[in-house]
């Protein structure tokens, strides 16, 4: 096992919902023991953030304006912030998991997993910080987007921190959010190339057009502060990274998203991501409020677990991060693959009959909408 | 739509299984209908397959000795044998859904598709015949795997004509078998290059050592009426190719896999899949007749999804054929993710605990073994 893993919290996770298990006493296993580890590990020491930062605190006190000391101290209390916001929404008998892992090769991260709530059935939100040399892929990868590195493949030393959340809601009205901020440095020869890159985004199982409204206002409110032109640009490119091409459909309602940003210097982008990270609260939490105590149909149970078998053939089919994630030796398959609903379904051609909320959430798949009706033709094709 | 599809069955499916749906009358959609439309269906005209062959019968009766046409009516008559083998396992009420389709380049295929029975849970046999002018993608994979193609990029015709079936049960005592058969003709320039390709294997959710010797028995008798090497090499290529390399696990006790088979002969090549095929019901219905009715846990359900998860990962993210064909423009993915189960779970970091039936069959998924203690070192490193 590559990555030693420290469990800081006292906190119980009651991996068990209140549904039936007639024979439980019969045999028990795995899950039941991860949740019960979390009893005998040691009580947190930092109460500003979920476990220790990654980076040494000394060495974190030594450089307060260097952009890696400020990166990972931004998604740490992003992390944290967003975490007590999923906790204050639900039953106060779950709370997340915090995993604090090292990685062999050059720093860690923490995870935290919330699963088998009763508002979230299963949460995820992880930060890391890792560092070390690029491998190949990653170098071809990266020059495949213009990057212009010359330094030999697989020798350019990297540094990334970034913070990565997927939310999967029990309640079918309830929408799953993604959101993902990091900062990238490559070390080539003796310049250091910076970069950020993230977005937000959201996949409804039921289309209501004002939490859409909402959720897109908040963002570009977060966009505007910084550049007009951001919003629509990243919406744009939102819409055409969330694709499922096979399906000919959108991952969901979109957001923004946005890459290898560094301009117009590095303060102000840093200053634009922690705008975004800091949006994500208030464009998501009072959706979740609005909706959790909606009662349901087994109908609407059972589409919601179809949609969320188009979320798992979008990231393992085409997600660029966890594909490279995978591929890449000595990676965290578990923080990876967080991102993946606790259930999820199949069922040969399924398609929703005309005229039913199914059906309408489909149709926005298939042609994004501009929410905000503030694009017009030429931002829209930039 | 690509695809014409004509169903050719008067067969009502029954998509929804007892569960209580305590709300299905607040609304309707999918899959309800998707069954209904089966009932004003015309009446099947083929006794001896699932519906009429993809070539026209007249075009097959002239050239009855071509391997085209030997190949198409074989599988047609292994999709029919499998699935009405399958059907006398299932309660009486659950019959296969029969799709034929047709695509706009050139061929077609015929789905055959049981969901939600009471012992099968989903259950997919698809043959396709389709033939066409090869993509670039294909021409680079098939080259990359040592084929001698002289011929321009995506300008090759060729034919292709296989079966391909995955069975999820529903009980988790009995095991999920995929197998897929099929042959391959390419004209370059004057030539025609053709090769037979296939493999059976078995994913249990419980080991059971019997039910493993007996699929390997079956696989391997299938095997040696031609050459006694090929269970060795075809049983190493299985646990090769079926691997999940993030996890570290294969996807299950294996079985056999080859490609490119194209010595001795084309005859014997034909044969010997021909007998491999015709293995697939004495080596996988004696274990659904074993363990259908055996009573299973909650506990031993919710692993049985937790497999399943780990079984949709390698569909989507390693396998050749799933990658292969959602990457090909105007591919039926419909027919190529029917492999993929009703209901799939993920969880955070399980892992089964020490001495469990799950722990046990854990560690046979990370190395496996050699079933018939009958292949020797030698062999092995074939």
């Amino acid at each position: 096992m590559v990555f030693k893993i420290i469990r800081k919290n006292i906190m119980i996770v009651l991996y068990h919902n209140s549904k039936s298990r007639e024979f439980k006493n019969l045999r028990t296993y795995g899950s039941v023991f991860v949740g019960a580890m979390a009893l005998f590990s040691t009580k947190v020491e930092t109460k500003e953030f979920m476990a220790d930062p990654i980076t040494p605190w000394d060495k974190l006190r030594k450089n307060p304006n260097s952009m890696k000391a400020k990166m990972e101290l931004m998604i740490m209390k992003v992390q944290k912030d967003f975490c007590r916001a999923l906790e204050k929404e639900e039953d106060s008998e779950f709370k997340f998991l915090v995993d604090r892992w090292e990685r062999k090769e050059g720093g860690g991260g923490i995870t935290c997993v919330l699963q088998e709530g009763k508002v979230f059935e299963k949460a995820g939100v992880n930060i890391s910080v890792v560092s070390g040399t690029l491998p190949k892929a990653a170098v071809a990868q990266m020059r495949s987007r213009g990057k212009n590195l010359s330094g030999e493949d697989g020798n350019l030393p990297f540094f990334a921190a970034g913070i990565s959340a997927v939310i999967h809601p029990s309640n079918p009205l309830v929408p799953t959010i993604h959101f993902n901020y990091r900062y990238f440095e490559v070390e080539d020869g003796k310049e250091t190339q910076w970069w950020f890159g993230g977005g937000t985004d959201l996949t409804p199982y039921y289309l209501n057009s004002a939490d859409a409204v909402h959720f897109h206002r908040t963002l570009k409110d977060a966009c505007d502060k910084h550049d007009n032109s951001y919003y629509p640009r990243f919406k744009k490119w939102c819409d055409d990274y969330f694709n499922i091409p096979h399906r000919g459909e959108r991952r969901g309602v979109g957001g923004i998203f946005f890459d290898d940003l560094d301009s117009p210097n590095q303060t102000a982008c840093f200053e634009f991501v922690k705008d975004c990270a800091n949006a994500v609260i208030p464009s998501y939490i009072p959706l979740v409020q609005r909706h959790k105590f909606t009662k349901y149909t087994e109908v609407e149970r059972e589409w919601q677990l179809l949609r969320r078998g188009r979320y798992v053939e979008f990231n393992l089919i085409y997600d660029r991060g966890t594909k490279f994630g995978l591929y890449t030796p000595g990676a965290r398959y578990e923080s990876i693959l967080m991102s993946l609903p606790l259930y999820a379904r199949w069922e040969y051609m399924h398609t929703p009959e005309e005229n039913t909320p199914e059906y309408e959430l489909v149709q926005v798949l298939r042609k994004p909408k501009d929410w905000l009706k503030l694009i017009n033709e030429k931002d829209n094709d930039s």
